[in-house]
């Protein structure tokens, strides 16, 4: 039994100890602070919830999720002008660059990265959809983690894009080998974006 | 700018990011695989938020949250028959009781420990109503966390419930010195109730 409140509340703390960082006890502290502050707190919470239910989606062009597709950033003309896509493993990953500043690009998120032991191949991932944007740009950053599947995901874009002749780099001076983007300081995100280096 | 997915997304986590447990960047991953498992998480979240929000209320006997008051525990009449009264500071307390299966009894949630420098006397507290309610019980067990306030407490309500006659024990064994009763196994906390001493 997860609680004593009765089946309303077993259920929202089973929900919540599904999400990444909680696990049933802080889910029960969860629960339970959310009806200690029901209404600065729990209220709240529904209706955004409900909102985001409501107006969430999946940009079509670049994988990032906003509230309209193509996303503000696709839509934005300024971030056209530099002619640079950064491909990302994730939407954590762009939010992460985004919070760093790292100027006007546009973004692919590919949806993880090549693993054929947990049978992630290229159909699994959006890169078809990126080789076949790649020549609107004149630049291609490959902006994936310094992890072993990050790197042959990089190799394979590479492969693929070689014959287009598109200038590709990649992040440099900053990411530590076998790190995550994602936990990185924004000012290492930067300096590594600024020092990118040609494949 | 907390994401890059607009005001509905950066309210979702700024919610989440409340709750204990969880900051800004585990509220973004929250969000995030919210966004990604939306039929399978997103959405049952939201509606058993809303459920929740319609449904829980606090106790008006005991304290506890249930979506009835009197709750299922003070509704349930073999809780009465052992006579014993169990004190506690939260609701995290007496579900984690609960859990232990300490057995038959009732509760008391006191919504906190006496703490006069956090501004925190006998009226924040559900002291007057323990008070009146304790002559009902043949026993009454101080389950206070063993830190300087919740002992403070505990003397506090010995001192009032003294006239009265009624026993008065508290947890013995096992509970840890400067411990909170929630992050205890339960092996512990049933062994600390069936141990429980005369004050
Ligand atoms: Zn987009
Ligand atoms: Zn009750």
């Amino acid at each position: 039994m997860a609680s004593s409140g009765g089946p309303e509340i077993d259920q929202l703390i089973q929900l919540l100890a599904r999400l990444p960082g909680l696990g049933p006890r802080s889910a029960r502290r969860a629960v339970l602070q959310l009806i200690k502050k029901k209404e600065q707190l729990m209220i709240p919470l529904s209706a955004a919830l409900d909102r985001a239910v409501e107006a969430v989606r999946t940009c079509e062009v670049c994988g990032n999720v906003d509230t309209r597709s193509p996303c503000a950033i696709c839509s934005d003309p300024r971030r056209g002008e530099t002619g640079i896509l950064v491909v990302v493993e994730d939407v954590a990953d762009l939010w992460a660059l985004e919070r760093a500043g790292v100027g006007a690009v546009r973004y692919h998120v590919l949806g993880g990265v090549l693993s054929p032991l947990d049978g992630i191949g290229p159909e699994e991932l959006l890169l078809d959809e990126l080789i076949a944007r790649a020549p609107e740009f004149q630049e291609v950053v490959l902006a994936v983690n310094a992890t072993v599947e990050g790197q042959t995901t990089a190799h394979y874009i590479t492969d693929r894009l070689g014959p287009s002749g598109i200038k590709i780099t990649r992040l440099a001076h900053g990411v530590p080998v076998g790190g995550e983007l994602d936990y990185l300081d924004e000012g290492t995100l930067s300096q590594a974006l600024k020092a990118r280096t040609a494949l």
